[in-house]
């Protein structure tokens, strides 16, 4: 992590630092000793955030700290004002009615910590969707609380999307502390905000999915991928996302080559392009392995920060949990205990969905994830280098046993093999 | 602290955010029922930020999270650009000889957290003293590792001075990320940084210390001055430094104002102008206050932020422990339990020590203090109530004792009155 991060810094898709951690992830694949190490291209979008600032301007004057969401279009070189609606969530904001026209929707949603983290969802939504469905009700702009846990004054950014056919409104995240502040000016009275964003798309980019294998003693055309993306967000380094899921099925690759026997299939790892921006180089991977998805047997995803292993999470066909308990006597030492199902799998394995190749990932420990996701906070001092050890370890053992075991996990029925709406 | 954070904000001496805190302390004291509520009139230095950015340039691009230091000048517009020489020290930088000409001198001693900050000082020397000791060696600028003990990625500003007669070179403090990784960086082999600020001196401008009074119900001549500072840095809110300060000592007058009797002598409140700029509004006190100085029994300063008191210190002539050993059972209780010396007293009471005014302060845990302080960080939301009520107790306890106590402390021997280098 600390290589990537001080080689590539921030690398968002199509950005110089993204250039850098392909020729980064090339490198150390080699550097492993992994086989056909390789860039597969991937077309990815630009976007870039430029200056961006914001301030209460009623009834009095405060600076705020926040930042462009993803994708997002810029405001006007003046900036934007007008004045602030608080909704607490997407639901609640359609029966405000005519109350929308010409504000600048703040969706105040807090999120909770946890383990899981299970909070991010909800929160997640309202930066996908909140601002087009702001629009429709005839809002200027948008503000979300940031999708974030701590209570540091970092706003949190992350991808959003505009409806077609709806008017596209500048949207922007606040850190806690100023989304706080907002809330409690709100309580006095008209609260008015002016931001202004200089934010654009620029059109499309190369980038690439680097891939590098280990390849099966036996069956060497049979795939257990493992996957994490090479992309971050711009503001930080990416440390934890998703430089500690590099690392994890980096290090995990490296254990398993350093296993004998190798295993009888073959493992596959995958450094995707633009996660953060629309999962073009996972789509770009499918379409590219169209042929060859049948033989993957599993794919999982590391993608959840640098905390402790908890447990396995899993979305395959019945009868996967008789197999995969097999497994959790050597996860158990490690922390990871529990064992159930994921609903879908990690953002980058969605495009194989469809081909109904089972998904998995080891569950962490993201207790502190929230704090620092998206932001520039999301830094190289972040990681715990024990417990990352402990979760590429998880990874490691993971990914052997599917590669290994004569049987295999059953594939997601058909029933089960439909994208989420946010991922299409 | 909520109160003057929201309606006042940021308030860098001199700034709007300024004269609102004014009138706010004003409204404040006189809703307290507080007597001979005035403004007293200092003047400030102005300084103005302005934008600021930093990045490395070699041996590969990064972004910097930086901010000039108070007081600093700026760069020229297209910003400073030069080989980064890294000392641990001032101590340090002197025998680097003749290599530190036409460097960016990289100041990188970490602060160490604990409960009494004693770490601070180092830190804080750095910061006044470092730019200048660095052009005199022939540095064209100045960088450090922040004072402060979070690894969250805030720059941590604070004021400098400038030597008479040697070159003036902009200063900044570095994010501890960001030094972090410049230290790394160092070790791979010469490092190139290139940084901008925009910060200005701005000439003077009128402000005031806001003062008030609990009037002795028998010796109404004889004072015990309870201080804060009301002004802040510009780029947090200034809610435990020193918001906080202020909210406890005006929470002792409150609770000696509702105290029958009134103590015998009176206590006075005074909200200092412009602590972080140069101690403006304490030496305008003490010289519109000069033939009254004989007549302070003591003066107690709150400037640690939103911590639990610990103890107490004190800078007073001989005897004074078995004095101030009489009040202990009452400060225990509050977790106070500590009586020992300090070497000065309260920044903005230093202007007293010459007329050898017994100094005081109520000892408070700072292990969290320099996470926050002098950051854009330091907002609302880091207040600890219940441990801000227990600090303004301990105050309201010590202030009450020393104005109704027959016995006065003994005044600061002659020997020990002289002000400390920094504060002349």
């Amino acid at each position: 992590v600390r290589d990537l991060t001080d080689r590539a810094g921030p690398r968002l898709a199509g950005s110089t630092g993204d250039t850098r951690a392909v020729a980064w992830a090339l490198e150390t694949m080699r550097a492993l000793g992994l086989a056909r190490v390789r860039a597969e291209p991937a077309r990815v979008p630009v976007w870039r955030r430029g200056p961006e600032t914001g301030e209460v301007t009623a009834p009095r004057p405060h600076t705020l700290s926040l930042t462009a969401l993803g994708g997002s279009v810029g405001t006007l070189p003046g900036g934007l004002e007008a004045e602030v609606l608080e909704v607490p969530s997407l639901e609640a904001l359609a029966a405000r009615g005519s109350r929308v026209r010409g504000r600048i929707v703040f969706f105040n949603r807090r999120m909770e910590r946890s383990a899981d983290g299970r909070s991010y969802g909800p929160s997640a939504r309202i930066r996908a969707t909140g601002a087009s469905l702001a629009a429709r009700h005839g809002a200027v702009g948008m503000l979300m609380r940031s999708a974030g846990t701590s209570r540091a004054r970092f706003p949190h950014t992350g991808s959003m999307r505009y409806e077609p056919g709806v008017p596209r409104i500048p949207a922007a995240a606040l850190a806690n502390p100023d989304a706080d502040l907002l809330e409690r000016l709100g309580h006095e009275g008209p609260v008015r905000v002016r931001f202004r964003l200089g934010c654009q798309s620029a059109g499309e980019a190369e980038s690439a999915n680097v891939v590098g294998e280990i390849e099966g003693r036996e069956r060497p055309g049979e795939i257990v991928l493992l996957g994490a993306h090479l992309d971050s967000w711009d503001l930080g380094t990416g440390a934890l996302d998703d430089g500690a899921g590099c690392a994890i099925v980096l290090e995990a690759a490296r254990l398993i080559a350093a296993t004998a026997p190798r295993p009888r299939r073959t493992v596959r790892v995958v450094l995707f392009a633009n996660e953060e921006g629309g999962l073009s180089g996972a789509f770009a991977y499918a379409r590219a392995h169209a042929a060859e998805l049948a033989s993957h047997v599993a794919a999982l995803e590391a993608d959840s920060g640098t905390g402790r292993p908890r447990g396995l999470g899993y979305n395959a066909g019945p009868g996967a949990a008789r197999i995969l308990a097999r497994v959790r006597p050597v996860l158990v030492p490690l922390g990871a205990a529990s064992l159930d199902r994921m609903r879908f799998g990690g953002a980058d394995l969605l495009p194989l969905l469809p081909a109904g190749v089972p998904l998995l990932g080891v569950r962490q420990d993201m207790t502190r994830y929230f704090d620092y996701h998206h932001s520039a906070d999301d830094t190289y001092d972040k990681i715990d280098p024990r417990a990352l050890d402990a979760a590429a370890a998880a990874v490691a053992v993971v990914a052997y046993a599917l590669a290994e075991s004569e049987e295999v996990l059953p594939r997601i029925p058909e029933g089960r093999r439909k994208l989420p709406d946010w991922a299409r």
